[in-house]
């Protein structure tokens, strides 16, 4: 699909058809996120790709919000380092944000869809996958076919964002 | 271009041809980041767009690295609410990557070249961009169409990755 067309049609998707993603296609998401620029080139990412529908469920529970993880056909599980240095956290988070957009967007691009979880319960996630002392979990993407087709080709309607004169300046706030 | 051949393809160009951007690039641009997710749907973002010579010059002293703003088409400066909150403040900064990594995709499907810069001088930032007390500004994209167009099509070669093996887990880290 043509790259505006993904940006601008893309929408979060909760629920998902009961089928299992290509392995080709579970492969291009994550080297999607792979290729995402990051802050000096860092890379300061890992991802855990989670589908066996046992572990789908209870990581689902890691977040008030994170329901859809357990209907999802997997669930890519950002891991970053963690960093007393607020700066570093904060630049961590950014590029942890640019990796997602771009897994989500290529995503959308195979029919895909997909949504973000945010992490309540961190160390129900580091227990769930095990990823070391030095590293944190702040967001799990659940991705899978779209349970409804349709929303892949529906109009926006209202996009439900601000609008654009309310958040654009030209030249100076 | 096609969503996979933009993303797989971008990289980060420094250098701009010395020719404005179509008006109407530039607010497919912003249009992109707006249509970013967010955490919550917050939308906490405001776009600067800067296009002044004189303007981009002073801007390009905000960082150690951000020299090729000066010369940029334009500048999208991404202003963000401050917070004491942590966490708040590492969502935030999550949801500008998302807004970042759309606007710069968006610019590379229009032949745009972009790269980051970050923010050191955040005093001068304000002064130059004028938010408000409560926000501020960590990122500024510069946009323009490259100096040498070849970029846009090139191969890339060793892309400058860590390799797809040590950074994705399955299952389990």
């Amino acid at each position: 699909m043509e790259t505006w067309r993904a940006i601008s049609t893309i929408r979060a998707v909760r629920a998902f058809a009961d089928r299992p993603l290509d392995e080709a296609h579970v492969e291009r998401i994550i080297r999607a996120g792979r290729r995402a620029p990051s802050s000096k080139n860092r890379q300061r990412w890992e991802f855990v790709v989670c589908r066996e529908r046992a572990h789908l469920v209870e990581l689902s529970k890691v977040g008030d919000f994170a329901g859809h993880v357990a209907a999802a056909a997997a669930a890519v599980a950002v891991i970053t380092p963690d960093a007393d240095n607020r700066s570093a956290r904060e630049w961590t988070m950014l590029d942890a944000g640019q990796a997602a957009q771009n897994m989500l967007l290529t995503a959308w691009d195979l029919e895909i869809g997909g949504v973000h979880a945010a992490v309540y319960d961190e160390p129900l996630a580091r227990r769930l996958l095990g990823y070391p002392a030095g590293y944190r979990c702040d967001l799990i993407l659940s991705v899978g076919y779209p349970a409804d087709p349709t929303v892949l080709t529906a109009p926006l309607g209202t996009d439900g964002r601000r609008p654009l004169d309310e958040l654009v300046h030209w030249e100076r706030w």
